[in-house]
């Protein structure tokens, strides 16, 4: 499976001269789903020739304004470009009213079909799930409630070595049984193991996205992922906001990389007071090396069957 | 006076790549005016180094979200920024019921008190007032109910020529007279005209912003404007669009400029559908010369006292 995340803002709550607030869309095998939405996300899109007419889900994370203000203006641009292809959007109650209300108010007749998915406090569980991939909300700690997502492969059947089909003249039953994962019995009572039987698997894509939070500690949804996105809000040096307003340091954000044992850290949501986020980096890098700094414009790319992460320039 | 407009978005309802939805910053004369705020308003402002802080007034001119979905994102960042002096803005009653309710949803405490004012349907007269300047509406028309406005100068007192005191032995009550523009009739009847008695006076400054709208035909406080914006969304031979749309072309926008005797055309608001606007200004050059293209980052400077108007480079 191929996933690819866009950066489209990287922004906290105050935007800056060259800082959106809080959007990713994420290519995930095919599907496309835009996580948190702030203002200025279709402009985004738009300057990275992503077609805003592909997106079919919507994941926000919190009723932070820095986080959905661009919903209302994408959803109005999908009517007027006459896209009708239903939208599924998994956002907080307050979220959904404000945007009910609003294309209640203004008149909006969209084009397209709305599927409004409450996302309640502290619920953990699958959103979005087919026989390929899994999206899943778990809670976070923040000023107010806040859902991370896990997006990941689901592995299909596994394929069974054929030379170990006439080895030990597998029966069609016996074939589906180990392609199911499953070891073998036979008839002597003799154990044939999976692992004799089937091929090795690759490491199933795994991305999980967590914003605005506290470190987030270790999770089964996050761990070993290809790539963690990881707030990054405040330095060190600012531990008082970091704690005052429930946000993440940078040496947060690596100590739950290390804690959940990712293989990427990705971090982003940048306080404004840094004109220029090097210094988070710099930081997250002493605890977590493998960290990437998320920039407008970026992309990350995983490709599971290769096992490969790859930070793609800026458009 | 010295007015400024910062262009902050030239786009019409489906930004691009490079154009930002409707938005002009104006200081008038040290009074700093949000004229319209599309999405990704603030962010222009950061970009252009503009400080959010000092807007004292917004005037919105119709419900389309492409004029006002920027304006819940300044208000809360505003509040973040813990602004608190007050704000006037001025808008159709539905945007003022989603302003509102999505603050209180939200459940937002501005830190600065908001003074709503309510832009009914068809209302013409003065929105804002004092001693030397003036802020008008008047209807336009267009799809929804839409209003321009019109900021204008207003001249202080004229000067008296000092020698014309000695000259006809002005008493202080003919002075004040003379001073507020009036014509002094001597003891003996004799009248002498006020042009007689005082200097010269400047043009006052006017900007006229019309937006969305068919061609604006001839309206006095348009007339004699130093710079006129007039939208103009679509080319002569898309002319069904504007028609079916109720949009203006760079024709209508220009002839409108002829019709209202103005110095300068600024044309903006294009569709999405011209990749590079230059077809539009060639168009609207043929009928009226003296038209500029409005671009993001863009400022134009009018100073009636010297009565200059003057394109300033992007920032």
């Amino acid at each position: 499976m191929i996933a690819t995340i866009h950066i489209l803002g990287t922004s906290s709550a105050v935007p800056t001269s060259n800082r959106f607030p809080s959007a990713q869309l994420l290519d995930f095998g095919g599907e496309m789903m835009l996580v948190d939405c702030g203002e200025g996300c279709q402009l985004q899109m738009r300057r990275q020739n992503i077609s805003l007419g592909k997106i079919r889900y919507i994941f926000i994370s919190h009723a932070h304004g820095d986080h959905f203000f661009g919903l209302i203006g994408l959803l109005s641009t999908l009517s007027v470009l006459k896209v009708d292809s239903p939208l599924d959007i998994f956002a907080p109650a307050s979220v959904i009213d404000v945007m009910k209300y609003q294309m209640n108010r203004l008149g909006y007749s969209l084009r397209m079909p709305i599927i409004w998915h409450e996302l309640n406090e502290g619920f953990s569980g699958i959103l979005w799930e087919t026989p390929k991939a899994v999206v899943e909300a778990f809670p976070l700690h923040h000023s107010v409630p806040v859902h991370g997502f896990s997006f990941r492969e689901k592995l299909e059947d596994r394929n069974i070595d054929p030379d170990k089909i006439t080895l030990y003249d597998l029966s069609v039953p016996e074939i589906v049984a180990a392609k199911k994962g499953k070891n073998i019995q036979r008839e002597n009572g003799e154990i044939i193991a999976n692992s004799e039987l089937t091929l090795p698997q690759h490491r199933p894509l795994k991305y999980a996205y967590c914003t605005d939070t506290t470190r987030v500690p270790k999770h089964p949804v996050i761990r070993g992922a290809h790539v963690m996105y990881h707030e990054a809000t405040y330095l060190e040096k600012d531990r008082a906001n970091s704690d005052r307003t429930r946000h993440s340091t940078a040496r947060d954000a690596a100590q739950s990389a290390v804690d959940n044992d990712v293989e990427h850290l990705l971090i982003g949501h940048y306080s404004a007071r840094y004109k220029r986020p090097d210094a988070l980096i710099n930081e997250a890098r002493d605890v977590f090396p493998n960290t990437t700094m998320a920039r407008e414009g970026m992309r990350i790319r995983i490709d599971s069957k290769r096992n490969t992460v790859q930070i793609l320039p800026h458009k």
